[in-house]
């Protein structure tokens, strides 16, 4: 028997007493694939359907092999695949932010590949497949890290692959480590970066003239990755809106016990809003920002700040002198009148920047530059709090353009429904804490969901590569049905977006539409969240017992699901 | 069947999912009180053991009749008691901020009082105590808000008992409810505003002489109320603990996944560092400090600095170009340099103010009043970032001090760490995050060691209200080997302080000790931990399945437990 300490010693380096339990726990995995305990790779037919958007033309010129293979017809699993490749060599990389249930991707590929083909790490993201930073995968490793959170097995990082000296260094890696196919599990990004990368490997790579096969994975904790019925959800957004409803669940329980406080709580989540209304679902706090909605209606910061004012107001005037806000961290770049006033700005700043740098005072710096501004937007920048016109004033990048998201939104709501609550009625308090939940929640261990998902990913992934399929992103549809192994055409979801002054070809993000069963279903009960006290804590993530099986409630709603359970195997 | 959406607004006001599922978990009770199902009084007798403090005599001066009573002696259990009390009229209110399992001594209270006694709750703490701010809980009730998280069921406040006119509203309230007892859960303050009251309310409260019964319950998710083997821990601790754990252990996760950034992360606990000492054993980052240390050995400021930036650059060396550091939300207070000199700075700000006045410029108000210090405060007033130079200048209270805690710790450990590296090695990068973990750990659900704490606790407590007792704080000892209800006499645990320029009766708060087990286990390992990546995530706290029964490392550690596994019933 050991000592006390020893045990502890025991716990260090991922050997926690939840990580070696969860370690352990069974996954379940579509039917497709056979028994749990030993899946076997499945083959792939063409559905009907196909994919195309604006862009397919001009896509199809750009990927042209890839076109023509697919037909930008999507996938679906025919079977058992008996006559499965042997053999292959796979390399696997996370790319971009990481996400909960990564190492499950890389643990249902393993699986999946199984002892007659090898399956490769590339170490620290895209930048490790240009520098051939690869190392093989063996079946402990996949035993330590399944069910584990973060992408720390393998790392990751942002460069994208768009040069023509970076497709040489890919090619370089493939035929240094003899590659088959490469497994890129990335966001919308990295996905476009997936479709690049098949197209440019689809032949001629190796000596007898072959190609890499190129498969991707959706991950993104943003949510900003859906197609429709075909990708209701990435993974990882599960677990990080899981942990943000937690946090934000005993923050409402906090402000209904000290009966004194509001807290404001800025989500992750630039582009879209998903995280936010995902959170406000499960929480069901007094008051959630969308940005969409702000964008879609056209609302002006007063406005915004008006109804914040006025909810704190009526919350007093009711006996609550608490609540919690949730803003999304992007909601400032989606007030039009912000945007627009921003743009002027840089515009006055360059034209005025020799008058401009003789004023020392920043107060003269603000009057200066107001008076060249619009009356519209002289006011808007005159409303704002003195932090947040000197940041205005003072922090450019080198093309001379302000970044809005450093604004810091959560403090800047505060400051400004302080001053509005104190017009509307002097006599209310309004005491603010702010919070930012971001990095907590993209590496915490995944959720049943999120862990499930992710391993029957991969495990369709390698079924993608067996069956000899490239340019596809790996899906899993019917999540509450059981579960069926698909894949997407890569060339079938590109649009052309003029980003940095140049078109590019992209994934365009899914933004939270203001229709959607989701946003109506918020829209139908906020008023009553805010009039009064009826937030939920939505608790920690379990991993065992009753409630372990959920999936997130806004994509259980716009699946048209009729209960929360999802339901894989 | 109803809607999906019928199904989540059912999950509104503290019905989801799993506050639905969690109410249903049965709670281990300890052997002393039977059957779990349904849980008898017991009675209580006196140990052989007597508290004492450097001002018994004091205390004894001052508390006559609570002395008297106990002996100052503690109490333990001494079987069931046939001959408890009916009729009983009990109040409990909730004392300053929320901890974890509040909800359940209101249960285990209800339950052991039973149906020929009955309890109230008293509405927003001590101030409703003043206002006789009173209603009956029900059974009902119970249901509820068992195994759920905060104070929200009764809200909670600051408000001390002190004046004559405050004690003579309590026995106003006493009276006009006729309560024959009133538990107040509180931390170290509030257990000994409950010795005062006991005192106070003796005798002679009501119509026939006789006085009202006051117990005190442990409350305080610091840690900072341990008495030895009597009181391991208060309770709340274990569950704010593991959730900044399950935090902190994501945010680990995401340093090696994403490979370029610290996290400096400071965690609630002004006057003592169990927390960050209990998050540490958890997690295992490359730096901890411990606030306590710090003063015993006198650390100046740089030498800190120096030694975080060394750790950075080592590990930077070795390919880590990130960690994690843990600060306890105290620990500027606790440098002695930096308060010396914010002493002598408020010196001479109060003797130079005029001249002080009509500076405009920041730079130039630094350099007068730098020159007004001594060479080594000067030294030091230099060394600080100008946002903070530009606070010590500028805040001060009404009566001319600054409030040391309003330096915000982990940005100006994140500023001179940059700076010290930069000394060090210009080519090591140094890229930060901080985060504040404080609110969201204050009122999640109690961890199943809390829960079935707490519930014990209010076993502990109505028994001894069922026995006659009055001036003890409920304890429950034994926690790794099947509980034992026991009782500390409150005045036995009064010591005199100065504070506010008034000699005052208080608890004393427990700090970490630096020849603690938990401590010597800390510093064995922290340079391994410093050196390479160590850290464990210890996940999120788990109610069903094979991880539940944990008990905090440190209490674990400091009691001499063989086993990190508690034991209750």
């Amino acid at each position: 028997m050991s000592t006390l300490a020893e045990q502890i010693v025991q716990t260090e380096a991922h050997r926690s007493i939840f990580e070696t339990a969860v370690r352990q726990l069974p996954l379940p995995v579509c039917a497709a694939f056979g028994a749990p305990a030993q899946p076997q790779p499945v083959s792939f037919q063409n559905s009907g359907r196909a994919l195309s958007t604006k862009d397919s033309d001009a896509v199809q010129k750009q990927f042209p092999l890839s076109v023509a293979a697919s037909g930008n017809l999507v996938l679906t699993s025919s079977g058992p695949n008996s006559g499965a490749s042997q053999g292959k060599r796979v390399a696997v990389l996370f790319s971009g932010g990481p996400a909960a249930g990564g190492h499950n991707v890389v643990c249902g590929l393993k699986r999946i590949l199984g002892a007659g083909n090898t399956l490769f790490g590339v170490k620290a993201g895209p930048k490790g497949l240009l520098k051939g930073n690869l190392f093989e995968i063996t079946d402990a490793n996949i035993d330590f890290i399944i069910n584990t959170g973060g992408f720390d097995f393998l790392g990751s990082d942002r460069t994208k692959i768009k040069s023509d000296e970076q497709f040489a260094q890919v090619r370089e890696t493939c035929i240094k480590h003899n590659l088959d196919a490469i497994v890129v599990v990335g966001g919308d990004d990295s996905n476009t970066n997936a479709a690049v990368l098949a197209e440019s490997l689809f032949t001629g790579v190796k000596a007898d003239g072959s190609g890499v096969q190129v498969i991707g994975v959706p991950k993104t904790i943003d949510g900003d990755l859906q197609i429709g019925d075909l990708l209701s959800i990435s993974f990882g957004f599960d677990t990080a809106t899981r942990i943000y409803s937690e946090m934000v669940g005993n923050i409402l329980q906090d402000t209904s016990s000290s009966l004194k406080y509001w807290h404001f709580v800025k989500l992750m989540g630039r582009s879209a809003s998903h995280v936010a209304l995902e959170v406000a679902l499960q929480t069901k706090p007094a008051i959630a920002l969308i940005s969409e909605e702000i964008a879609a209606k056209k609302q002006s910061l007063a406005s915004i700040i008006d109804h914040i004012a006025q909810v704190v107001v009526n919350r007093s005037h009711q006996g609550m002198n608490y609540g919690v806000l949730l803003a999304p961290e992007g909601l400032i770049e989606f007030i039009p009148e912000m945007n627009a006033m921003i743009a002027e700005l840089n515009d006055a700043l360059a034209h005025h920047a020799a008058a401009f740098a003789e004023l020392t005072d920043n107060d003269a710096k603000a009057v200066f530059i107001g008076s060249k501004l619009s009356a519209d937007n002289a006011a808007l920048l005159e409303s704002l709090p003195h932090y947040i016109v000197n940041m205005l004033l003072a922090d450019r990048d080198s093309h001379g353009n302000l970044q809005v998201s450093l604004i810091p939104t959560e403090q800047l709501l505060i400051d400004m429904t302080k001053q509005r609550v104190k017009e509307i009625d002097p006599k209310v308090p309004f005491a603010a804490h702010s919070h930012f939940l971001g990095y907590e929640g993209r590496c915490g261990a995944p959720t049943l969901f999120d862990a499930a998902y992710t391993y029957n990913l991969g495990l369709t992934a390698g079924s993608l590569i067996l069956d000899g399929r490239t340019g596809y992103m790996a899906t899993v549809t019917g999540l509450t049905t059981g579960g069926m192994p698909q894949a997407i055409p890569l060339a079938g979801l590109l649009n052309i977006e003029r980003r940095h002054g140049k078109d590019e070809f992209v994934i365009e993000k899914a933004l939270v539409k203001m229709d959607s069963p989701a946003m109506q279903f918020f829209v139908s009960r906020r008023d009553a969240w805010a009039a009064s006290d009826l937030f939920a804590s939505p608790g920690p993530r379990q991993f065992w017992g009753p409630t372990t099986h959920q999936l997130p409630i806004s994509v259980a709603l716009n699946s048209g699901a009729t209960s929360l359970m999802f339901n894989i195997g």
